[in-house]
């Protein structure tokens, strides 16, 4: 059975956990507390030595990290994966791009408010303009579109609704995006996002 | 023909030039100035709303970013994409994590001192910090491998080598990473990286 060790409240980790329940594949979930040390104990550093979630063991007990190699890896084969080359490369630049430039700053400003407790005028400031700008393009790019890419729901959409459907807790306000809240919507309800 | 805007001082930038070399593929190299706002212009934002260099053109014209998308784009049918499923993924979980947890400090470092003209002490301790994390983790990689992923060379070594090999320039010592030296020797004869 395969094995995913990660934390719950992460983004990172619930793309993971979407898409094997989306498959509907048997997999059995190690809640690994970050805070407490949990993904640098040595154990876990023999699995992933960039001591980072999630990270997942196959049948075989090899791991596998980053949450989008993850998610390509197992979405081979899949309808989530675009059949047209420019559309598969297209999906990977979101992707890329969702771990470049929004993540570090959407998730990490929610991280800051909602593991480490601080509050909103504690967040590092560098932290909320770069977030906005990542969900202001991300606003232009579905003003006139339903899916990141193409004319179906991909991986890449799946990727982004991870720290977009939450950026509320890290401080950042949706209501002047009314595309991007649609696709909220559309993505949780393809992937069965509840 | 291809066309690529790209920073010729920029790692980014650069594996694209390389893979496209390596292709022997013909393509027209746009120099675009960062410093002076090359990649925020209307006709530049128009291409890649994200205003970040490398963008690709294809021969249709239409565009592709992010830098390790490109390299996946032009590899496709290539040896660089490992055949086997697992050493695929592998692939991307290193091309992720360069993207995550080694250019953002290795690279950002070197961008403070290379373009910003700053001294070894303006550059953010932070950055250093984790760039030698980021540095050695692979020389714990490197350290029983000539590859980092199966037995030949992939994308995820050229993504790696970009920054990796001008380290120096950002203030990090490679003296004492025998295995990332090697593996970088290594790594610019295969793709004839000069």
């Amino acid at each position: 059975m395969l094995t995913v060790f990660g934390d719950i409240r992460s983004g990172n980790c619930l793309k993971v956990k979407w898409m094997l329940d989306w498959l509907r594949h048997d997999y059995k979930w190690i809640e690994t507390d970050i805070m407490a040390g949990g993904s640098r104990t040595p154990e876990f550093l023999s699995l992933n030595s960039a001591g980072q979630v999630p990270t997942l063991l196959l049948e075989d007990g090899r791991p596998l990290a980053q949450s989008n190699a993850i998610l390509l890896h197992l979405g081979e084969g899949t309808d989530l994966i675009p059949a047209d080359a420019y559309d598969r490369a297209r999906m990977l630049e979101w992707m890329f791009w969702e771990q470049y430039s929004h993540e570090p700053y959407v998730a990490v400003a929610r991280f800051q408010r909602v593991y480490e407790g601080r509050k909103a005028d504690q967040v590092e400031p560098r932290l909320m303009e770069r977030g906005r700008a990542a969900l202001d393009r991300l606003e232009a790019a579905l003003t006139d579109r339903d899916w990141l890419v193409g004319t179906a729901p991909s991986l890449a959409d799946l990727a982004l609704v991870a720290y977009t459907r939450v950026a509320h807790e890290g401080g950042f306000d949706l209501t002047p995006l009314p595309a991007v809240r649609a696709w909220i919507q559309r993505v949780e309800t393809a992937f069965g996002i509840g």
